[in-house]
């Protein structure tokens, strides 16, 4: 492998924020990122050689990126997956990870059921194409428990509790109006029941396909709130065998993942310390944000790697590290302007990741803080000085 | 202070590695960069919001620069002090550090001189117009001596040995043919002769001016051959009370200095301990490079929060850093390609720094490589290490 300016052009379906911090870590390497966004300028525009403009499974827009790429990849599940390969080979250009891998992600119903199929650990769940189905998986993994669109959800959109059997009809009615293209009339596989687990934490690994190697980063713990993730905790407040444990289940979720690339693998910790799957994600994770400060290889380095066919970075940890979104805290969608971020930089060890996104509204994932420590021992204390901080940061 | 998008714009006069890297370091703050720069696609094209392409000391370009910059800095002393002053003042835009400045470092007799007055231990040094003049010096200094141009001068260019009064006549000469617009004939102000210290090593440490607050980061050990940086030591190898005195200098250097930005203080570690000023350069450096993953705060991003009125961050180093110089080993300028950087990947904690350069000569800086230890007892084998990954890269 040789090393020329310009270097290998690494083709980016998507430019948002992942998007922006694969560009910001690929330069350093020599490798120049070309994404493509349909919103013009896009987050990930200013730190990337360019954008090309247009929709994520739009013909044209794919098969410009593959042609000015070495390389392909994805940074958004809506990646369509037919057409990375027809533009893949019609290129000649590899892609990671492999597009079948969105095919079994992006249907969750799917993805559980191979997940299962290969031992991987998870919460209970049946496929729900009618209310009468819904109501037969009440009976079998009890109330509550979760109603979830099989497609397209993300954020928490998409997920609907059903605390009764009361509760059946109208979380059917609202999981199949939410579905694009799903008609009422015949709502078959567009949904999932899924047993609540009533985890005692959250947690996450960030799994890593090289060329002929694998590897994991730490295990981290993640905190949601309305099913959005608001802060991550390394290393996990969890005991060393559930941490374990938890690195065990992402490398057998490795297993079934085909291609390399990073994978943001999601797990619930339940009330006896078993590890469950909850979701993958076939690309960098916001879970894994808190590698650019706390670990010796970024996540996305680590997917530019990957994905170029360079070796794997050191996904060890340097430090206790606590990040927290920020997050839009208005009603309204406005232009935004973020107060309070003075104290960011005043403050030692806090990092500032702005994704340059124009406009904020509700729960909008805006940036995140970094906050890193020194010893294991004041994880506690990161994460309550994480919260003060981002307490301050308003846009209203 | 608040942060929007698009958030304030940095214009930088310069658009070299060291623009390239402040790109790297001020995306995630939400800083815009653009970078004036008379090679097109210059290094720092990639990392930046855009590169007027225009001569440092051109005036539509500075002026062009001001217009779309809320804060200017340079990363060149080729920037034109009166340029900058005058436009600053026509645009109504910040520009640090003061480029009264440059006029106090461009010359290195006057910068001498200020810093001498100022109480900095510099080595001894003496003007000379003449070859008696070079004679006299010999007289007081002693041999060999240096003979360095008072301008111009960067990575050796400029700097002549004198090894005996046999030589001052070749010395001279070559210095007043090297400096540009210089007449035989009237070589006044043109050189200076300076003492040659007998050092034990070389340091360096980077001085940081904010908005009412200063500070400095941890001193690092260079090392230096044919006069062009090939390595740094993060802790230099020097007893506490040695580091102590050159982060004392670099405090009274700071003093003399004017404006807000980073400082790159070079020192010479005397025979008997003592710490003598070097040379200065008012913008990052590459004896900094290493606080990219050396301290919690890179000197890059450093720079940017001083400029544009943001607090200092912390300046503390996270671990043992060693960095080495990937500089061109061809005879013929010639298209760069790297070969052996995948020796680099493959090595832990070993982060490549690629500055997108066409073409490579013998000695351009093309990158620089950064390896991160545990321990500080093992500065030694980091160097070893890193020598041994160098030797590996070639151009050839």
């Amino acid at each position: 492998m040789t090393l020329a300016s310009p270097g290998p052009t690494l083709g980016v379906v998507g430019g948002g924020q992942l998007g922006r911090m694969l560009g910001e870590a690929a330069a350093p390497l020599g490798v120049a990122v070309v994404v493509s966004d349909p919103t013009p300028d896009a987050p990930a525009a200013p730190t990337t050689r360019d954008q090309v403009v247009g929709g994520f499974d739009d013909p044209g827009t794919v098969r410009e990126l593959a042609e000015r790429a070495d390389y392909l990849t994805f940074e958004i599940e809506l990646a369509d997956p037919d057409l990375l390969e027809s533009v893949a080979a019609e290129f000649d250009v590899p892609v990671h990870p492999d597009p079948d891998t969105l095919r079994t992600i992006e249907d969750k119903l799917v993805q559980k059921r191979r997940l299962e199929d290969a031992g991987v650990p998870v919460p209970a769940f049946r496929a729900v194409d009618s209310v009468a189905d819904l109501h037969d998986a009440g009976e079998d993994l009890g109330y509550p428990l979760m109603l979830k669109a099989r497609r397209g959800g993300y954020d928490g959109r998409g997920n609907v509790p059903v605390e009764s059997p009361a509760d059946a009809a109208d979380a059917f009615a609202e999981i199949v109006e939410a579905a694009q293209g799903a008609s009422p009339d015949d709502p078959a596989g567009v949904a999932m029941a899924e047993e609540m687990v009533d985890f005692e934490r959250e947690l996450a690994v960030m799994g890593c396909l090289g060329e002929g190697e694998r590897d994991t980063f730490p295990v981290t713990e993640t905190v949601h709130r309305e099913e959005i993730l608001r802060e991550t905790v390394s290393p996990a407040r969890a005991d060393e065998a559930v941490r374990e444990r938890a690195r065990e289940v992402a490398l057998d979720v490795l297993d079934v993942m085909s291609g390399r690339g990073v994978y943001g693998i999601e797990l619930f910790q339940g009330p006896d310390d078993e590890v469950l799957l909850n979701e993958i994600a076939p690309r960098p994770h916001n879970s894994g944000h808190w590698t650019i400060e706390g670990c010796h290889t970024s996540q996305f380095e680590q997917h530019v790697r990957a994905v170029t066919g360079r070796a794997l970075g050191d996904t060890g940890r340097r430090a206790p590290t606590v990040s927290t979104n920020v997050l839009g805290d208005v009603e309204e969608r406005q232009e935004a302007t973020l107060h309070g971020e003075g104290r960011v930089f005043e403050t030692p060890r806090a990092h500032l990741h702005w994704y340059g996104k124009r406009e904020v509204y509700r729960l909008r994932k805006m940036g995140h803080v970094t906050l890193v420590g020194e010893t294991d021992a004041e994880t506690d204390d990161l994460l309550a000085d994480a919260r003060r901080l981002r307490e301050d940061l308003t846009f209203a």
